[in-house]
This record gives C-alpha cells, structure tokens and sequence, in this order.
C-alpha cells in the first residue's frame, strides 16, 4: 500500500524543493517541511523522526526487555520505534492474557509467602539468559524485590513458565543476574531481615539479620529453575544491592555492591538518623568479590547449614574457603558492572561524583598477595583499596549505573544531574576511541531522574552501540498531565556518533507500573513462534496435552453425582459445546482447545462468574476447574474479537438448582 | 536543549539541500534524508512522522481514552504521538497504582456479583460526559460487558470513583452512551438471561429470557452514579447491541440496534444451527427507537416493577405508553450513530455492504401517523422501513461504526475490507463535501480486521476532523512477533484533506488488552489536577480526610488490646516512623500521607506480606487495615523511585509473637 519512492535518485540530483521545477519526489519533502513547520517542530526534531518513525510492517531492530516495577510484570518495546510490543504478565494477575483468571494459578501459588497469596511483585532487573556471556535470546529471568521471588520466562511465547519463592530472605535486589552460560540464576538480598523472616526485634540487627546471595541452579533443557540444585551463600548483613557476573577472564567469579555497611537500623520517630542519613554514614561501603565456581564446589562437598530447607553455606565457612573478599567502594553505590572483556568492574556511589573502576587482574593478584587493608566487623578479609582501583573517572552527580559500547565507550547514568555520561575506558579499549583514556567525553540532559541505563547488547561481552535508552523516574512537564499520577519517561538516545554528539531522539512514556531496569537485545536473536507448534499444546508443559480437546471429540460428560468433565473446541466463530448444563454444587473440569492455525487467531473464553478467562492462542489447550455453587444462566462468549461473527461466538453455561 | 530552527526562512530562500552552496539549516535535511534512506523510509513514511513525531517536552493535541477490553482498564493515549501516556485501573486490581491492593477495594466490591468477587471486567465502551453534547471533559463512563457493570472515572485525577453492578442483567453491551447533558448513563444488554442470571432451562428462552436498557442516573454535583434515581426498560429478549443518544433535534430519544431477533437459542453439538448462523437467519434486525424522556415521567409515576430490587418498566407498559418503536435494520447491525445534528441515524450491519441512514423526521412522523408495517411477535409496533429511511449507501463488507467529521463526512469501519470508508452525508450536511451526497469517496486500507473507529470528537454535535482512528483487532505482521499472542494495531489517519487522500500515518500496538472502543477528546478540554489540592487529600471522597496523619502527628498508638493505629507520613526520602512494632493477630489500622507538593513526587507504600501497595500522589492519604496474623520481621519501602536516597525510604513492621 504505500509507495516506496527511494531517495537516492533525489539526492543524487543535487536539487531538491527548488520551487515549481523541482523533480518528481521533491514537492514530498516540501511537504515534509510543511508538515513539521506546523506543528513546529526543529530540523533537530525531524532528523529524530527520520531514526525512530517506524512505518506499518516494518519490524523493530532491537527489543527491550523492561522491568514493570510494582506493575509486577515485564514489558516489551521496541527499538527504535519505543512502541509497546506486549506486556508479559509474571507475578500480577492480568485477564488479558488470562494470567491468574483459569489458568497459572499454580505457578502463582509457587510464590506464596508462608502459605499467603501475594499477587503483586516489584519487578526490579530482568536478566536474558547467555550463552558465552551473549544473549542468546531464549529465556528471561525477572525477580520480585517485595517478596523475593524470582520467575522464568520462555521466549518462545513469552508466557511466565515458573516461580521461585526464596525460602531465606523476604525481599531482594541484587537480581536477577546469569554467569556466562546461565549455569545459575543470581537473587541478592537487600533489607536485612532474620531467616525466613522470623520475628527478631531491631535492637538484635547485628546478630540475628542476615545478608545473602541465593544461587538458582538452571535447568536449560527443562527451561526451569531446579531448586534441589540451588544454594545460598550467607554474607554480612549489609544491604546487598545491584550485582554482575565476571565474564571471560573473571568467569567464575560474581561481584555484589552493599549499602548499609553501618549496620543502620532508622529510628527516626525517636531522634535517630533516619535511614536516609544512618547508611550513608561511611564514606565507603563494601564492594563484595565471590568466587562462585568455588562456592559451588562447598555446596557440593556439602559443607551447608540448613535453613528452612534450603542449603546455605554459612559466613564462617564462606570466610574460611576464601569465597568471599571485600573492597572499599564509593559510599550508596547502586550499579557494578563488568566491562565486556570482562577485565574490569565499574561501580558508581550515588553520592560520589565519580564511577570507581577496579582491575580484575589486580583483585586476583590482591586475593593471592592477601593485600589486605584489614577484615571487616564480620571477619572477612577486605583488599587495599589502592591495590585493586584502576581509576575513578569524575562523571557528575547521582552516578548509578554503567553500561558499554563497542567502541571503549562506557555510559553511566546521572541521577541528581538528569544526564547521560559517556566516557572512555582505557587499557585493551584504548583503540576505540580517539578521546584521552578515563576520561569524562559528553553529557546528555535526561528528563528526568535517570535510575538505570541500558545500551543495545550493553552489558555482553559484545555491545552494539547505535542505542541507548534512560529509563527515567519522572516526567514532570513531558507529557500531557494524567492527573497526580504521572508515566515515567524512557528516553530513546543514539549513541550511533562518537564524541560529544548523542542526542535524545523519542521520548516514550510508561503508562503503567514503574521500570527498574532494562536490557535490549537485537530482535534477530528471538525466534519466537506465531502459533503454537501442534493442536492441543499445554505452554505450562510446552507439551501436547493427551487430555486436550480435539474436533469432534467435544462432550460433556458426567464422572460421578458431583464432577462433570467438559470438552470444548473453539474456532471462529463458535464453540462446540453451545450448551453446558451441570447441577448446583458440581465440579467443573473444563478443557478447552484453540483449534486455530492462522497467525493471530487467539481466541478468548471467559465465564465471567466464575472469575475465568482465558487467552487461547492458536493450538492452545487449557484446563480449569471450578464449583458451579449458584444456580444460574450464564453466557460464556469469546473475549479476542476474533472474526465478524465473534459477537456470536457465545454459549450459555446452565446451573440447575439442586432440589 | 533542543535547538529550534525554523524553516520559515529556509523555505523563503527557495532553494534547499542544493549541495555545498546551500544555506543554514538545509544541511540538516540532507542529514533527514540520509538518516530516513538509511531506514527504507519513503517520503511517504517521513510526512507522515512529520505529522505524528512528538518531541520531548511537546503536548499531545488529543487524548484517547480507549477501552482495555478484557484488561478490564482504560488507556490514555495521545494524539498525534500515540503513545500510551497512562493505564486507568477500573474493574481489574493494579498494583502500580496501588489499586485493589489496600485501597478501592471497597469500590470493586461494589461490583461483586452474588457475593462473589469477580476481579476483573471486559470494558467495551468508554464514554465522555457531555454537556450540550459535546464533550465536557469532566467524567468518563466505561462499561463491564463480562459482569453488566458501569464504572465512573473522574477527570480531575484519572481514577475510579463508583462501580455499579447491575441488578438485572449478567452482561451488557450497548453502554456506556450518555445523554446530551449526562443527565443518565445508558447501559444496554446483550446476550439475553433470565432477570438477576436466575436459572432457567434454554427452551424457556421466549418466555424467561429477558431483554432489556438500563438508564443510569448520574448526579454531577457528586460525580456519582444515584442508583436510588436509576431504573430499566424492559425490551423484548433480542441481543441488544450498541446504542446512541439522540442530540438536538433528537434529544430526549435514544437508539439501540439488536442481533438476534430471530430469538436463537444455538446447540451445534446437537446438530442445531450454531449461534453464529442461527442469530443471522432473517434478512433484517431491529432497530429499537427509545423516548427516554417519556420513560423517565413513567417512571417517575411509578408505573413500574421491582425486579431484584430495581424499577423496570415492564414490556406490556413499554408499548402501552408509547416508549418503544422499532423499525428493520441491515441484519447482524453493530454501530448506531447519531450525525452531529441529531438529524439521522447511521446503522452499519456487518452482514450487509451498506450503511442504512434513517432520518430522525421520518422516525417522528411514521410515530405520529402509525405507519407501521406490523408488531412484532411482543407486540412492539414496528415502523415502515420506507417512511423512514433516508438513504443507503454501498460502503464495503462487513460496514460495523460510523464516525463523523466537521465538513460532512462519515467514516465507516469495514471489518471484512479491513478499512475505513469515507462518505458523504446529505440533506444539511452537503455543503461542507465537493461530493455527491450519500456517496462513497474513498477507502484507506487498514492493517487489519478494524471494529471501531474514533474521529477527533467524531460523535459530538462538532466533530473536530483532523484526525482518525482505526482499532484495528489483528495486527498479524505489522510488528515484530512476541509469541503467538500478538498486540491490537491503533492506526491513526489523517483525515485533515478532503477527497481520496487519507492516509495511514502511524502504527500504535496495543500490548496489553483488546480495545473496543474509543472517544477522542481535545486536550485542552480537560483540566486535570497534577498534585492534589491539598495535603491529606482522600481521591475516594475527592475532600481532605481529617484522620490524615500530618507532620509532627505521626504516631503508632495501641487502641486496644488487639487493635493498632498507625499514623505515618511519607516525604523525600523516609517515613515517619521508621518502625511500627505491633503483637501477633493485631489488627492494624494503617493511615499514610504523602506529604509532597512537587508535581510528580509520588511514593508507593508496600507492605508486601500483607499484600499491600499504594500508590500515593502528592497530597494523598490512604488508610488500609489487616490483621497481623504471622509474626515476622517485614522490611516496607517505598516502591516509586522518587530520589537518589528511594532505596533507603524504608523501615521495618516487626510482628512480634504472642506467648
């Protein structure tokens, strides 16, 4: 449908808009200008149109996976165009895609805390799983900061396939982060709290709160976390925060920044430093150096407590094997992270105008020298500061996190600047940039309140510059006011030019839940299927499921005085049975197929009483179960407008009363 | 930051991108140019991002307030950027806007059906109040298809205000549609049930089966729907579909179309018509033609029947006082839609390639001089068709929803086509079109299965033009693929030219719900507050709640043995207090304020174990109350990144045990 005139032969006429004799094509880019004039927009505004407008058909480059913050769920955006592709329903019920309304109940109960239903998360940092320390675009990992949780996503579909309640600690930040090969998904604690949340009062902080990083062990093949094989290693109790995994020349190795070193536990309401002031004592905190290959070694040599079922190499162990070491690092640090050769960590302290980076090769050296400064309260040794920094590099204020691009550029967001800085690494990454090493180069203004940044690939062992997106707080004045509760802003950057040029070219505003952290991943890695490969697929198995209903097949059949089976098929524009008659008090077992082949052929099916409804994508099979307790006329209809006749596509589920 | 240079003078020189001689400014095209070849972008591609590209920091010209299908939410878009700038939360729990966890869960309760909780909604049709019938932009009105309920939204702070279930009926279609002055919320029926979902077996469908229009009555003062000034009418037990207010000339009337008339009762499994052919037999559907004033003295005269404790006028008064006419429509109809000058009605049957325009002074006359062709099988007077239309125009297949324009134009929906048909009014609408009247002009090709269009205020008594927007249902290959569930594809049109040239000038997914419909609004219509208007601000009652805790009342007082108030205020970066230590099985009463007054300064509030989060704007209070029933050490925190100290706002609730 629309006409494709190239530019090419415009250009190479060297005339262009030059009145009455312009050539064929040319009044089009006058009025493109006219166009632009009156909305008034800038030569600038319309250069950033040319790099994000993405016309019907044209398929995204790139494809951010964001975080949904206290929305609970996952995002997905693409790049350039910053549309919202899907959201992908993970710890909160969502009907749309019939999460928790028929079906993933039981995943959903998987996360229960003590036995409670919680159905919300506080998605903070999704991790794609790796392969070489590459994104090899097949699983997703996402944590719950509230409740300590972390879920699996198959990319294949994109649907929440598993989730994982830690049984030690209530709430998490410092996850979810992969080792190269998604051997282990890592969940760092954050707020210190007793095992398993056990009462402890305040004043017993020191000795009864615990920090900690759990190791969840990942089953490829079966595309889930395995339990039986995941451990914990105990820490000191600082707030542990963001973490990375070493990468190529520090493979096996896992690094955790901390906050709350002083052991600060509030008390505003009684004149105490609120914990506002009380963390932010110190003028370090401690960067924490794990050596996890090891550590799985004591896992495996059994040498764990037991702690509420679950394995924990204790502190005093971790301590005697020499799993864990410690460094100074800038005081209310947030990101570490690992340069792509994987030779250098870059940590930025909130309250430090610099980004502090440290040697990998001088961490080992330091560890086999024992160049140590002292041991902290806890008896773990801490490496000379001095013996393991490489640089500090003065960025701006409010450093948070850093990522890289293919050119010995890295990129760190400024929280109290509002800005993007891009700066130099030196070393092996000297020859990509024509700048002096360690060296502060630009800073973009970011609108406003930049927490995490994520470059295309910027934070593999591969990066691909071209993109960089600020995932901004606030938006303040950006958008057009929706109410008191405003969207966040993601700040599309290109970052394709070196030096000081490195404009913001969309603004893209998220209209629900409130992004933490984000990566992006080049579309072309995804293979995602369009239907389901066979009729009768279950995706919580990825299975076909024996029991699906089949054409032809349908029934209602009746298994005792109180249990009815129900066998349905939809396809457009009805469902066979038209009918379902049951007796008050029945258990219901429905299973439904989505006999559809066609691309995009979802059908939905609610019998809205009843709290169902489900998403059936082509080839989809599901099972529900209920207790037809009220008596009743109740229309089931399909929910996806799916056909002209969809209105029709109903049926009436009939629940005669008992005498 | 950006800089903003004209094109005025550069179009004035009159020659541009003329190479090395060019003047300033023309260099930057050429970079336009290059970046969009670069792309594959046409000059088509690139006018139509010069008419939707939306820089930072500029406002949207309309807003969108889109159903969210069986998300059960609104969205808020904006036009022309399309992009998703806020999720209102409605009949489906949210917990970024801490809806339904902590708070609002009163107001979902009023939705309850039976008893039952039902947490989540189908929303069909949104609906601005109107004033004049035009857009006042004070209220939105949406409606449950699912369960039969109506939510308020108010356009001060873009949140749910009331929910009301209806008494009669278990699911509706034809609402929300208000009247010129909002003076009541028209909620019609669909598929037919026995009153109040009672059981009846399906062969009693003629005698049991219940059609019917519920008037909602809505008090402005309040922001609330009054149920106790509400009632229903009852209509024979067709599928009333959509319906439309009459305006001007019609005002005081209303339209509902029906599917269905052929009273279908299904049954494929045995070898019965199935629902989609059965509803579809005869040529022709009803058009029912409503005198809602007169409805409203009859039932102010009290000429009703109680039915599940709500007044309904029953079918055999309906007739008797003239209420109801019905007149034949193309069969298998979905839109009714009133022109700008209450003159006609537009019926578009999507089994029938015309659209039917009936003339609201014909509707009046066959009335007064009884030029009926008949009863149908209830006995409603049936109106000649011939008196009483206007005119039929061949627009496409499958015709569904006519919006209208400023200059005699409609635009009807065509999902079979998948496009959009531009045509030409007659009679007082001639002179705004260079066209023949009741003519089609052209078709824009859309991408793909469109049901509803919006045109910029294009259901008003004046339509703005300008712009057009296609929900399209499938979007098939239009994005890149995520999973077998795709997104909706909005396409925005631009209509602004008269004639053939209407082209397709952005592609919006809509990666979370199914919209149905959609009003488009000019912003400056809407006047939404961005901080609340005073510190302790309750949005439930829209006042200052004099329990809310202030600062230097902040408190933790025991009330009782088993019961706790918690008076907590919320500011960059702590709580006050910091701990809140309360006794196994107390209950807590928890009263927050944030006490912000900066425009975006928001703060979450979770206690997570107890499944709560808040969203609180500044100036918001909250109270929420549980039992502390599990003793425990519970970290809260604040969930809204609201500053570079968010991770330290926390403090703990220690639950301590009883002996």
């Amino acid at each position: 449908m629309r006409t494709r005139t190239g530019f090419r032969s415009v250009l190479a006429a060297g005339v262009l808009l030059a009145g009455t004799a312009s050539p064929a094509g040319a009044q089009s880019m006058r009025d493109v200008q006219q166009a632009a004039e009156a909305r008034g927009l800038t030569t600038a505004d319309l250069l950033a149109a040319a790099k994000t407008f993405t016309p019907t058909g044209m398929k995204d480059e790139y494809i951010i996976f964001s975080s949904g913050g206290h929305s609970g769920q996952v995002f997905v955006i693409g790049v350039p165009s910053m549309r919202l592709l899907r959201t992908i329903a993970v710890f909160t019920p969502e009907p749309w895609q019939g999460w928790g309304y028929g079906v993933g109940e039981e995943i959903l109960a998987d996360g229960d805390v003590n036995g409670q239903p919680n159905r919300w998360g506080d998605t903070h940092h999704p991790a794609l799983s790796e392969t070489n320390g590459d994104y090899d675009g097949q699983f997703l990992f996402i944590n719950d900061k509230a409740n300590a949780r972390v879920a699996v996503i198959d990319l294949r579909d994109f649907e929440t396939k598993q989730i994982v309640k830690n049984p030690l600690i209530i709430n998490d930040h410092g996850g979810t982060f992969v080792t190269p090969n998604t051997e282990y998904v890592i969940e760092g604690a954050q707020y210190s709290t007793p095992w398993a949340q056990e009462y402890a009062p305040i004043h017993e902080y020191r000795e009864k709160y615990k920090g900690s990083v759990t190791m969840w062990k990942f089953d490829r093949e079966k595309g889930r976390i395995d339990e039986s094989q995941s451990f914990a290693i105990e820490l000191p109790p600082y707030w542990q925060d963001l973490s990375d995994a070493g990468k190529l020349v520090s493979d096996g190795y896992m690094f955790l920044n901390s906050i709350n070193t002083e052991l600060a536990t509030g008390g505003i309401e009684n004149k105490k430093p609120p914990f506002e002031a009380g963390v932010s004592m110190n003028a370090t905190d401690y960067l924490h150096i794990i050596d996890w290959h090891k550590a799985e070694k004591v896992y495996k040599a059994g040498k764990t407590m037991e702690v509420n079922g679950f394995p924990v190499i204790p502190l005093n162990v971790v301590i005697e094997e020499g799993l864990l070491y410690l460094t100074p690092e800038p005081r209310s640090p947030h990101g570490v992270d690992v340069t792509p050769k994987g030779d250098f960590l870059v940590v930025a302290g909130k309250l430090d105008p610099h980004v502090t980076v440290y040697s990998f090769a001088k961490i080992k050296d330091a560890i086999a020298n024992q160049t140590f400064s002292g041991k902290d309260d806890f008896g773990v040794p801490v490496l000379d500061f001095d013996s393991v920094v490489e640089a500090q590099v003065e960025v701006g204020l409010g450093p948070l996190h850093t990522q890289f691009g293919p050119d010995g550029y890295a990129y760190t967001s400024l929280f109290l600047d509002s800005a993007v800085a891009r700066w130099t690494l030196g070393g092996p990454y000297a020859s990509g940039h024509s700048e002096p090493d360690w060296t502060l180069v630009h800073k973009t203004p970011v609108h406003y309140n930049v927490g995490h940044i994520g470059a295309a690939e910027g934070d593999t062992v591969s990066p691909d510059g071209k993109y960089l997106v600020s995932y901004n707080k606030w938006s303040v004045d950006r958008f057009f006011p929706t109410g008191p509760l405003l969207p966040q802003n993601f700040q599309l950057i290109d970052i394709s030019k070196q030096g000081s040029e490195m404009p913001v070219i969309y603004d893209m505003p998220i209209g629900v839940g409130e992004p933490h952290y984000a990566q992006i991943i080049k579309a072309d890695k995804l293979d995602p299927w369009t239907v389901y490969p066979e009729i009768g697929w279950d995706p919580q198995t990825q299975a076909v499921d024996p029991w699906a209903p089949r054409p032809k097949m349908e029934r209602v059949e009746r298994k005792d005085d109180h249990t009815v089976e129900v066998y349905m098929t939809a396809v457009r524009s009805h469902f066979t049975p038209e009918h379902v008659v049951v007796k008050e008090g029945d258990k219901v077992i429905w299973r439904i197929t989505n006999i559809e082949r066609a691309v995009d052929a979802t059908h939905g099916f609610c019998v809205p009483q009843f709290d169902i409804n489900l998403s059936l994508e082509p080839g989809e099979t599901a099972t529900f179960e209920f207790i037809a307790d009220e008596p009743g006329t109740y229309p089931y209809y399909c929910t996806e407008f799916c056909s002209a006749l969809h209105l029709e596509m109903m049926g009436y589920f009939l629940v005669e009363p008992r005498e």
